[in-house]
């Protein structure tokens, strides 16, 4: 079976992939959004090696702050790289900093918000500042720096 | 089909969870090891939605300073997720900072390894540095700071 078709039939959303218009400039803002689904966690578990209770065991995540499994945050922060993706041209990712503010469930669509803080055109790098939302709350805060090759 | 024979048989490599020894203080150091097999970049996009051709289209990637598909950046960075959840305790992730300083390849096995800069034992926060290497060379530098739960 087509590994996408089975993504889907697991309750997965697939994104099409799809460019974001315009120029990079300084104040550039864009917006990118994923439901994340309980198949996602499990994948990520996967391909990463982490199965940390918190994420894959109900009983164990019910008895912390948390009450109740939730996503890797790690996972949530990969949808960025995603919305980075959809820049125009080809994009580098250099540097990352992330705040973990809030925890994500399974289930809950997040919210990559980006906007572009430093804009150097001679080298075409750029610092981007970054919000992930759930339900316009705050998850994650922090920023990126990229290297786009037009 | 059981999604984990379905990982294996497309090639992945799956990890045992098995908690790190010792206790958690200034100095400790731990150690983690995953290979990315391509299964690792189709899933990662599906998951994420990153499907930039300079991780899936090799005509594209050929032409650019990489001169091939590298696996993304994001992926690399999970597997300090994954490192981190064999610490002791539940860990939670508060905040990370990487510098992404040289392409990983698919078929690469990345290490991480990690030490713990602070330790405020009162609060069981650490900070923690943290490198990825591949064959030694150093693919990531950063760190992270972690609360656990005991």
């Amino acid at each position: 079976m087509d590994i996408k078709n089975l993504y889907i039939n697991m309750g997965g959303e697939i994104k099409r992939f799809e460019k974001f218009g315009g120029n990079l400039e300084e104040g550039y803002e864009f917006s990118y959004k994923k439901r994340v689904a309980d198949i996602d966690v499990q994948l990520f578990g996967l391909i990463s090696g982490d199965f940390s209770p918190i994420h894959f065991d109900e009983n164990v995540a019910l008895k912390t702050k948390f009450k109740g499994r939730v996503v890797h945050g790690m996972l949530t922060t990969s949808l960025i790289s995603a919305a980075l993706a959809r820049l125009p041209g080809l994009v580098v990712i250099l540097e990352t900093y992330f705040v973990y503010t809030a925890p994500v469930r399974i289930g809950d669509e997040v919210e990559v918000k980006g906007i572009i803080q430093e804009a150097d055109l001679k080298k075409n790098r750029y610092k981007i500042n970054i919000d992930c939302l759930v339900n316009e709350k705050k998850v994650v805060e922090g920023w990126v720096k990229i290297l786009v090759w037009y």
